[in-house]
């Protein structure tokens, strides 16, 4: 069995298509979606994703605002400029990178935020509005990013029986609300650390969507012959033979699940591009909600 | 093999008084919880529900109010006296009976509660820190008391296959939240009426949570031999032999499930008498947050 090879980049692309007839929708009735992304800190991972989300953003032709601060920010320097954000008009989307300094409290950063203007999806109403169904809501990018491929690969979603690997509220919980809610109605196992049995329950789905952040920890004995398989890891072992001395790989042994699996995400080219994707999709949605234009009808 | 009847009767008297000592701490310190219910219109069954919760109140020594509005009540007028209760200092839980009248936005009214008071669990602000974990929000009392009913049975959760039958805000996703967290830990599937299989599913199940509103949906084929079986269903079926001309059944067939079930609850007696029990307990939770007296070790 030849598997398909879910691209990631490409549909990413088709998604970034979509959003510039709609942006140019907007800025035809004179707005411009905006977001700011706030670093504090120097992690070199997140100013590489800081980066990626800035120029994604130009090439869309948003206005992009990256605010870079210092490690010693304070709390309240901080909860400061998130105001300042939240007031900014040119301003529709925020977003703070994770992780945060240890000096800063990230539940009272997020908690701060003009749900409205939370295109990450983790403000407490935003996580409500997706448990209660209520499509206002901000979806957070890596699931909403999931879900988008799996409707791409043209799988029946309806009464599949998805098994969501992983409980966080950044990718499993939000990834199994989504999945089960009216319209969408996939069976949904959420299978976590202490779950008994992980392969012979990941045997039995139609689609597995592995997000517990342990490298090739998803092997063939998990895989049903023709099951989708969804990596989200993006986890860092040692690589000698690499210049950096380390390499990502995915939460899937891709070598050995993909001659077995029907489609499959790719690491990186998988997941990895669909959330930014989602990112200035959820920004776009923030812009004509606040501005009260209604979406165009694209894509 | 003899199933144990789990006696919902039984375990809500233990809670009342585990309850019966908080209530005298908190007396103790100048604080009588108090909870008000509010009616609107006069649907037999919610009055019956009203007076029962009115009745658990006074025989706990809590303060009780009950507001009986007519029929014809205005979102603005109930949102007045939403309002007054959330700023009475006597009142620490609030709950307006399900389901309202036509005219009555009920996702507005549950906006407008202080979410502190949200005794039912239905505030965005609640269902989001369930999701998130967060012990100070309060949990809906109807899959509060089927976990409780659980760990009295004495069975292990962490890492048993739970199956949560129904998808609804009320009991099917905040059950299967509950169940996921940590310290719970347990691997759960929510089924719902596009499921593919659901027999077969069910089997696979430890514990089987029936909230799918549809008398006898559960039959012996659903059910492995010992497994533990909440049912929470109340149907109402016609029933020419009876004086009101109808009974009450579950979402399980009791009678042949229960030949093969571990360990079972009936219908009435079973989850019924727990909702109440976790609505008192969820008001004296609300008094002492709001009052920030610690809880003392009780039970």
């Amino acid at each position: 069995m030849m598997p398909k090879l879910i691209d990631g980049r490409a549909i990413a692309e088709r998604v970034y298509a979509e959003l510039r007839d709609e942006i140019v929708s907007l800025k035809s009735r004179g707005a411009t979606p905006g977001l700011a992304v706030v670093l504090v800190g120097d992690d070199p991972p997140s100013r590489a994703y800081v980066r990626a989300k800035d120029k994604t953003c130009r090439e869309l032709g948003l206005h992009s605002v990256k605010l870079e601060l210092s490690a010693t920010t304070t709390q309240a320097e901080l909860l400061a400029r998130v105001d300042e954000l939240n007031r900014d008009e040119k301003i529709h989307g925020i977003l703070v990178q994770s992780p945060p300094p240890p000096q800063i409290d990230e539940a009272a950063i997020i908690r701060a935020l003009d749900p409205r203007k939370d295109v990450d999806g983790f403000h407490p109403l935003n996580v409500a509005k997706l448990a209660l169904e209520d499509d206002t809501g901000f979806v957070p990018c890596t699931p909403l990013g999931c879900l988008r491929l799996l409707r791409e690969t043209g799988i029946a979603l309806s009464g599949a029986n998805v098994v969501v690997l992983g409980r966080s509220m950044i990718v499993g919980k939000p990834m199994a609300l989504l999945l089960m809610r009216k319209g969408i109605d996939a069976t949904v196992t959420v299978i976590h650390s202490r779950t008994r049995n992980i392969s012979e329950s990941c045997r039995r789905a139609d689609v597995i969507i592995a997000a517990i952040g342990r490298p090739h920890f998803v092997r063939t004995e998990f895989v049903r012959e023709g099951a989708t398989v969804i990596d989200v890891g993006i986890n860092r072992v040692e690589d000698a033979g690499s210049e950096r001395g380390y390499k990502l790989v995915g939460d899937v042994d891709f070598e050995s699940v993909s001659k077995l699996a029907g489609a499959i995400t790719p690491v990186p080219g998988g997941v990895g591009p669909m959330t930014i994707a989602m990112l200035m999709s959820n920004t776009i949605k923030a812009c004509r909600q606040i501005t009260s234009f209604q979406a165009t009808k694209s894509g």
